[in-house]
């Protein structure tokens, strides 16, 4: 392990959120709020503590997957640490660890809060909290690859690490060029999904806030009612279609950019997510047409949760845990599917379903067969035997953090349907679940230690179970 | 697909089921009960069926690993609509689904039920429903390669189609000396059981009905309130003492048999079986101590329902639905990893929890050493790649029937609880669950659809997936 090299890219991470520290900071002196000490005052800590990281250039600049999962680990935790400070020196949030569990779920983009009522909250505390979705979608390991100095061929271990999904990536030759492309059209989704709400009527702040929510698949709202305090179809509209957008695999962008049109069209992993899209919203409409008794309501209220849920934001427009078991048990089941790899939402991805759905069809074939050897394609490439193989430990991964999750959970005495989807809402990065921690409740009620191990479900959603488990292992920080 | 060769060993099932009906006929003689005339009919017509399709003897007797899977799916079956018809035409259960629920129950050991007062049946009824578990423990196909004639080099498809586990193989050269080792055992080990109940005290009927429960790890009592009726510190020791020893691996006592008491000491499965009832044990003793008040009731009460649990019987002396979250968690994750391969428990089986804990870690550490090449060993023995890939594709397998039980399950609108436990409870043939389904509950208010769904999910668990589902294929029942 290049220690000296984690010590410094981590610096680097900090003093980045320094500056970004600044864009809240100028929010509250804007509205003249209570946010501006306290955001100003870790703008300046976090850079402290970045420039003494930096302090020391590394002679040995070479690093390897390790590193990545090392630094990505360390980052995620150093962010959210750092970045719950405004929220408890500001006093709006008065314990340390919910203030840490808040913005955990800010950067991972989950959208669970402790808070019971947030519209009482500084202006330019909730600008801060929403904008970390905003950072923590893209990733700000990718983010750092497109503005730092860095040696190309070393920052492949970084991006493999942050970005999620089973393979990943370069769009072009330079590491740096395509980090910059993903930022490009990630900025450039969020200008027009600003503008079109702005149009709508909306304010620039809330839309700002809902935009940050969508484009990170977060799901932070300013309102206890989230986007169904507005209640407005046009907006309901917009933002289900945007958070869709945001949960297709950046890349298909790209093509679409350089004309390439046939391998957005011909994506296996688009079609597969546009259908259990479709599908849900089919299902859950007739589900729910008794409660709405207008089909118009049904369609608009089923395809936003569906696409909220599917996407893993977490906005709600309706109290979806008042629902009929059968439509619950259909998000339940979209939580785990999750988004798109290469995209900023979470779950265990579509592409990881298709393979999962191929694999298991290649092994029963096998069976008819015994000398059958069943190739297993991705998106016209053939995935070979490593992926496959971890995509299956991933599974077995997932199976075993929400066993000890729900054996922690459990001993705070809350129900099972309630504990069980905590644990899918945090480890998808979803946010809202059913029972306490349904749309219109919150995870305040949870004992610390919950706490804790939600956010800690949070980070292994978003960086996708391997690096934070492998930094478990005392063998893994080992100096060569 | 030998059809021919399926049709005869189907017929032979079918003729032996007749013949193990006559054993309730008798029962039903001596207590002068109604169960006489539905039994004896449906005996008479079992053996008619079993006669037709014996009729004919195939020229062609070969079989391989699909003829094994057809006739395991199949035979499974047609034993349990034949076995449901008594409850049936006796009109003591009215609905033939339920009858057949029932009985899919009993063979796959279960204990699941739908009858809201078991204490209103017929003696010979209740006899031949406790008695279908027993069938089911050991394997009715293993049971007729232990009484029939026939090619030794082919049975083995038989036996690894029905015998649980990763792996399945002969104890001795002789297939037909294999199948009569274990159910020597299997008979050896009952009547012990029988006869320590009979000692204690208790009925010799009551001690068969619990014997036959314990046995095959099923579960069906003749008391409402389960073992639990009698109050009696000492049955619930000897019944939570031999459901442990039935869930243990048949192979084991052969090795005590032999004097090799090595591979019995330093048997992988067996260590990690006991330690997590152990530790279960430990955690729900004080769990619920404040609920008993007393130390020695807790314990005797935890180490009852974690041994029922863990080998997957299902007796019940206590209303663990009503227990606190942290007990029903270990109560549903035990249920989940079930008792030991070529055992007659279910669940997912330890060998395959341990094999899966093995590949987890191997892949961890060549993630850290990506040259490293890792052996998986169990018991001593190398594991090969398509034993551990068929335990990936298992697993994933297991997931997508939750998945589909589950959506299918919601329609009914019952709560998430008891859908989820229902299902866990079903395809691990335990037989209670939490919710409506707990163990002062039944599985009765289910509508029809949901009945067979989880028949199904029975049979799918005693037979491991894989013979069912490929038997789904419509090429699996081509002709070569």
């Amino acid at each position: 392990m290049n220690i000296a090299m984690v010590r410094y890219i981590l610096g680097f991470i900090l003093q980045i959120e320094a500056v970004l520290l600044l864009l809240p900071t100028a929010v509250s002196l804007y509205y003249g709020d209570a946010g501006v000490r306290p955001l100003f005052l870790t703008a300046m800590l976090t850079a402290l503590i970045g420039y003494a990281l930096r302090a020391r250039k590394p002679q040995n600049q070479v690093i390897y997957a390790r590193e990545g999962f090392a630094v990505v680990t360390l980052s995620w935790l150093l962010l959210s640490a750092m970045g719950a400070l405004p929220f408890w020196l500001s006093g709006e949030i008065p314990m340390y660890v919910d203030a840490f569990f808040e913005t955990v779920s800010g950067f991972t983009t989950t959208g669970a809060s402790i808070l019971p009522a947030v519209e009482g909250m500084s202006k330019s505390l909730l600008f801060w909290r929403s904008f970390t979705h905003w950072i923590g979608g893209m990733g700000v390991l990718v983010f750092a690859l497109a503005v730092l100095p860095m040696a190309d061929n070393r920052s492949i271990h970084l991006m493999r690490a942050e970005v999620p999904g089973p393979t990943a990536g370069k769009l072009v030759p330079k590491m740096k060029d395509t980090a910059k492309i993903l930022y490009t059209i990630y900025l450039g989704l969020t200008i027009l999904q600003v503008l079109l709400l702005v149009f709508g009527g909306m304010s620039w702040f809330d839309s700002l806030i809902h935009t940050f929510g969508s484009a990170g698949t977060g799901g932070f709202s300013n309102y206890n009612l989230s986007v169904g305090a507005f209640g407005n179809a046009y907006f309901e509209w917009v933002i289900g279609f945007f958070v869709i957008l945001f949960g297709i695999n950046f890349n298909l962008y790209f093509f679409l950019l350089i004309r390439n049109f046939r391998s957005v069209y011909k994506n296996e992993e688009l079609r597969l997510y546009l259908a259990i899209i479709s599908l849900a919203v089919l299902a859950i409409t007739f589900n729910i047409l008794p409660i709405y008794q207008n089909l118009a309501d049904s369609i608009r209220t089923s395809f936003f949760q569906v696409a909220s849920i599917m996407t893993t934001t977490g906005f709600a427009t309706a109290d979806f845990n008042a629902w009929p078991a059968f439509s619950k048990a259909i998000l339940l089941i979209i939580m785990f599917f999750g988004a798109s790899a290469g995209s900023t939402g979470g779950g265990i991805k579509i592409s990881r379903v298709l393979l999962i759905g191929r694999m298991v069809r290649r092994e029963m074939l096998r069976l008819l067969h015994p000398r059958s050897v069943g190739v297993i394609k991705l998106e016209e490439k053939r995935v070979d035997d490593d992926t496959l193989h971890g995509v299956n430990i991933f599974i077995l991964l997932y199976l075993m953090i929400i066993i000890v999750s729900l054996l922690l959970l459990s001993l705070d005495g809350v129900d099972f349907e309630t504990n069980f989807s905590s644990i899918a809402a945090c480890l998808n990065n979803i946010g809202p679940g059913f029972g306490l921690v349904g749309p219109m409740g919150n995870y305040g009620f949870y004992s610390p230690l919950s706490k804790i191990v939600l956010s800690m479900n949070m980070l292994l959603g978003r960086l996708e179970v391997f690096p934070i488990l492998l930094s478990l292992m005392p063998s893994f920080w080992k100096r060569k």
